[in-house]
């Protein structure tokens, strides 16, 4: 069995990874975790410049109260997201659709603060019932989000961005009938790794699990 | 446009969030962030009695250090997965294939703390490299963490932990060139909602982005 596991199994130790070259390390440790979150995030400035950023970190935080965190990096390079929700406190989160991958990537390129990834993409603002930060006209599940609290964490100098979720918005033929939204009916992709969008199809929900008797 | 909006876009708004049955809102915020990572925690107790359990909220939180973080929810249950990484700092991080979603499911159900995971499911421990925590035979990528640290959620009593990737395992023909796990290839599944599995297949990777000339 030992002999089995050598051929096949790959193994990186730390020292191993800690003198990878930076890109090889990027690629791998980005993508070992598994599958991420694909989400554009909408925000204003306080002069009215729009922002439009893809983030692969959003997650689930609780239910009651509706939470969601992601991570920032602000200590590494100025970043229009984090500016602005720390200004104003309000941003969406919009799905990806999987027809839409190519200009939601385009959305972590570098553009000076005044520029508007709305302007350079195909992407189109949407503003719904007096919400003061621009939704994603063609995402078909979008979430209205308030800044909480923002926690530094030390190992690398993040933050992790603590929101509550106000506003919820889908199709209707997303849902099922105890709330669920089955996302491959959105065709919202996943991440893997940096750089790759997925696309998911069900296989199976489970019931709430029980220990067997 | 507006009323084509109204056709076909349903809104939840807080105060509906708020006033949900539980088990509906349960199932809608866990679902409406996107995609999450399937992954089973494998830990051992001081005592030597082994715990294996899902998470969906394994994050990548940084490659250089190598960084993970993930929720737990110390104050409500008892939770074998924290205890143990508290008391011993050691855990791995399992993917789970699309053949393995029932018995990863599983591992949620509340079992007294001595009875092992291990032991109730299909899945194998296997030790590598003297590395305290079990690992799971079946699963094609695998991870060997240290816990570094925990932060307090107090928006709603949770803890983010946040830990070292000290150790990479997986099958051979799963790594691209520039280090990119293509988890397609190791059929690694996503988590969609509570109790829904999904299986991705990568659609594109994309270069670098950088602004348009």
């Amino acid at each position: 069995m030992r002999l089995i596991l050598l051929q096949f199994m790959e193994h990186f130790s730390k020292s191993k990874i800690n003198s990878m070259e930076r890109i090889f390390r990027l690629n791998l440790i980005n993508s070992c975790t598994g599958y991420k979150s694909a989400n554009l995030i909408g925000t204003s400035s306080n002069e009215g410049i729009l922002n439009l950023a893809i983030f692969s970190s959003i997650t689930h935080l609780g239910s009651d109260p509706s939470l969601l965190s992601f991570i920032v990096r602000p200590t590494i390079v100025p970043r229009d997201t984090y500016r602005n929700i720390i200004s104003n406190h309000y941003f969406t989160v919009n799905h990806i659709h999987v027809d839409d991958i190519e200009d939601a990537h385009h959305t972590s390129a570098r553009y000076p603060h005044k520029i508007s990834e709305f302007d350079i993409t195909k992407f189109e603002t949407e503003y719904l019932n007096n919400f003061p930060a621009p939704y994603v006209k063609s995402s078909k599940i979008k979430l209205g989000c308030k800044f909480l609290n923002k926690y530094e964490i030390k190992e690398n100098n993040t933050l992790l961005i603590v929101a509550e979720i106000n506003d919820i918005y889908f199709e209707k033929d997303i849902i099922s009938n105890d709330g669920y939204l089955q996302l491959d009916k959105a065709e919202t992709v996943t991440v893997n790794g940096l750089d790759g969008y997925a696309l998911p199809t069900l296989i199976n929900r489970f019931k709430y699990a029980k220990p067997k008797k």
